[in-house]
């Protein structure tokens, strides 16, 4: 930590400053410059840097270590991959997540498995629980949801991922589903982050609507700090004032991400834009710009949809799609 | 709802628009402008706009009836008061809480409440379980500091509130807790505000660091859809591109809450700017525009604080403080 | 113009409503719903339509006609393809910009204009009169500057492009500059865009840091109205609450504008993102999300260059990312 | 200048970054911490803080002295206190200025300033070259009104602003005007502060939509490097993604702005929210956090305006408000 003096400060209020931070157990370190006196803060504590800021004569404190660790490459250098049946995130694999944004019936969800299943799809994603605005809408279908989500799955070889929403749901959840999502309304439910950190299945991370980079890889170092090596990113969009999308995605979010951390970065473009016709360009964009996977709305038919069907794929579409994104992947030296 | 058509739309796709919303279960009614056709869709149902929009020759779909009925003023229109022993909140009574924001030990509470009190403080807050961004800061005593919040403030005589993170800490916090609050965090955390709808105390509702009013109305619907009508709003500040404070406080949300809705609204200078020497300014501001209520973060030593020292409050300068907000509402008719 | 009536608005108030707006010019269309009576007003009159919102019973006024014409797809439905020299923005076609930030020598320009037109560049840009946010940087070289910039692309057959900042400038520029770029900050500057209406160059107009997409195409809108029909959009990242990034580079910008309008889109990563290492996944996320065209900073020698040298690209890096932009162009059918 | 080392960088690295700034011209002071070790770098030179980040090993640069020099309190401390007639802004003084939104014609601007006048106010409002977002909008009565403007406040004897919009209108404006404003959209309008700077009257700077405080500082710092004395800021709103007001007021940067500069600062509750009944619990808000002026739309007959009808105050609501207003700045010590 690093403690900068307003020019004028004497020498008494320098002093004051450096037994304030002695007595909180750090050793100080003085550098007189031309015109600021600048005393470096030594020491393993934690201490409130506003409380330093309010001292005579401190002009600014300026923290300098990181606050994550386990997420960082100074932590683990390398990628970190992770496999889900024979599909990888990471170290130059694309995964891709496919299916309808919430589970409605056993026939919905077999007629859009199948077809995505021979597009090549292992991980079939659909939710059960829903975070709704309104308190009036649909909530999903709950346990039954997940039931027939692995049932399906398991017809054809997929791996499922799926929203938890509340501690209490996690036992149900590790029963039926291969990756625990948590939304992005519950990216700093820390009561939940501790759960799933004690969890030894992958959790899938969205950042919150007004979240920054710096918040989101703290929620996953709660996770890290559990014991759960397994945590996959996903961007879906941040809230600014333009109103032709729903959200904003920040598809910089990506390299940013991969240069501090060894954990992989997929991106949702369906709920980030919620417009179909703005999936595929995103999805490329995601692809190109060095995405370690992809989640994708896609729907047997949209337009009977109980949710979100204004931003799902028809499986033809999806097919299409998926299709063009392999070569971009193979122009970027990556894979699907 | 309210379906435009665009310029040049056919009455062929027309005609396959009202089919549609037919087939959904509305009933449509038809006006031809000079460039828009426009056409009515009435009915109960709920429908995703989006569906519409993506009809062929639909410009634009505009929902017409507010998403939220009981916290609105056209359910109930005079105000609601909200009273917790003598302290009003709404119809022209300002109430007042403070407090710290940890509960750290039992002589701490003790003598910041014994100075609060003596001020005319009758609520008491102070946080037992803190949501932390980071995983290796100070989490709070737990119920430990419920039971030394309860203590201290029945030797003073006071009410008290603090900040309840989970579904399952609910029956925990019945015991102790006259104002439960709900954290800026966990504002669409809809399980907890499900389960809060259920219980028969008042429920302190924290703006999201980047929801809209609307939402924040919608949160607070789940809570009285559940039965719960003492609701009181917190404007806490939203996040904006400006660093120079840590959240923009949103004075203006007060006068918009309070024309829409029924609810009191009180507001948190000491979140919002988390700076010290911000919050006489802001509670000020706070009180001339009407403001329901104040929370204000008081310390008996802040420079000791294990939490956010650096945006509490000297007992003396809250006790003058306290003094000019009396006189400020006084001009503008209303009372603490 | 769509009145929605409160739900409880007597005849009387619809009435005084149905008064207000004749009076004002419109022809008015009631029709009655099940909750909410709604007022088309009719008319090619302007008016404020909070002016009705005012009236009592009015809930919300929504407007229905888009206010840009020109630059709509409505006006000209196929694209437009600007041509400088013989590279093409749009219609299938995506055009290339690079040079320094800033344009400091001649020897500075002739050594990176070298390299540029060697990889097949064909439009060079380069500051003359640089917008700063400090009275105390430097500010530019001025018209010496544009200068340099005719010459040295004369010499490699280039075309030129540079940020025009004042009215008065407008006859110089003409003089030396092939496209004038108006910058972020001069967006809404309308006395700028008037006078540049007037001229018949190709105009390059930056969307403002917090500028929604609508008011940019009404900024486009006002180029166009003067009789301008030369307008390419420049997408460079939007002010958010990240900090990572100096902007956000609103990538899905790209398909909204281009359904929207008929005019071709290009993309600035280098500002966008001010990281060097950034440019090149954001300019491939570009390319793949369908812009019609990027505008990239090249310097000879980044470590040396006056301005925003940190984010150039050094000539190497920038023609192995442009052998990769063609490969990624090919595969979604577009050509450089 | 601090350069914070990454954790592990060795000492060849932390040896090329000090050989770097050295050739830059700096000098550097090198200390160990536990984690990282820091260079400082002191000298007067500029430099873009980017080119350091990008060495090997750097971490993070920090700029510690602050960019702006002569707005600051560290330039002059005490309250600069700007006279305008008889009505002064800062040093516990509040000034009040209002006005139509537009100068419209002879009779409107004085049955508007016969009320005003009667009521106290000394400074008269009212544009006559108007930046509106659509080429088809009214734009102002362009000199005819800035005339009307000036003979109105002549039979009151008032004082006079408007809003200048380019560096070539400002002659013009020199010989009506008495405070020149410079709007929201030109805050960055660098040619056009740089011009502004060498007049020798008060200028009104507007804080752009989305502009920090610090850039907003630095603007002002333009106009004071031109010789200017006389600025009065004028906070106005700033965007976000709340959509029930026009734009979020920034109350707070009332105090944040007095803390850092001896300028005064001024409120516009009219355009920050848009909103006729909103203006008064804002203006109320702006006076009890100390602002030193506010500035407000009143029009004789709202109903019949222009532009910005729906915010402009009756002006019996405007005396009402103004009287409260006196009350509660005796309440904190500060008069009209």
């Amino acid at each position: 930590m690093l403690i900068v003096m307003q020019s004028q400060a004497s020498d008494d209020k320098i002093k004051k400053v450096i037994d304030f931070i002695r007595q909180k157990g750090f050793d100080a370190h003085v550098s007189k410059g031309e015109d600021h006196t600048v005393i470096g803060a030594v020491g393993k504590k934690v201490i409130d840097k506003r409380d330093i800021e309010l001292l005579d004569g401190v002009k600014e404190v300026i923290r300098i270590s990181s606050p994550y660790k386990l997420v960082s490459r100074v932590f683990k250098p390398e990628d970190t991959v992770i496999q889900v049946k024979d599909v990888k995130f990471g170290g130059g694999h694309i995964g891709m997540i496919a299916g309808p944004c919430t589970v409605e019936s056993y026939d919905q969800m077999d007629a859009t498995a199948e077809k995505l299943s021979k597009c090549g799809v292992k991980v079939l994603r659909g939710g059960a629980f829903k975070p709704r605005t309104s308190p009036y809408a649909f909530q999903g279908l709950g346990e039954e949801g997940l039931k027939i989500l692995r049932e399906v799955a398991d017809k054809y070889n997929m791996a499922v991922t799926s929203e938890v929403m509340e501690v209490s749901q996690i036992p149900m959840f590790l029963k039926y589903v291969d990756i625990l999502q948590v939304g992005a309304r519950n990216m700093q439910n820390f009561n939940l982050l501790k759960s799933l950190g004690e969890i030894r299945k992958p959790v899938l991370l969205k950042r919150g609507l007004s979240a920054t980079i710096e918040e989101w890889l703290m929620s996953a170092e709660y996770l890290m700090a559990g014991g759960n090596r397994e945590i996959i990113f996903c961007e879906r969009g941040i809230r600014t004032f333009e109103r032709m999308t729903r959200n904003t995605l920040d598809i910089s979010a990506i390299p940013v991400v991969q240069k501090i951390s060894h954990l992989p970065i997929v991106v949702d473009p369906s709920h980030a834009t919620g417009l179909r016709d703005k999936v595929a360009p995103m999805s490329k964009a995601a692809v190109a710009a060095g995405a370690d996977g992809l989640i994708i709305e896609v729907h047997n038919t949209p337009e009977t949809a109980l949710c979100d069907g204004a931003q799902s794929l028809y499986p033809e579409e999806f097919s299409d799609l998926f299709g063009e994104l392999k070569m971009l992947a193979s122009v970027i030296k990556k894979q699907f």
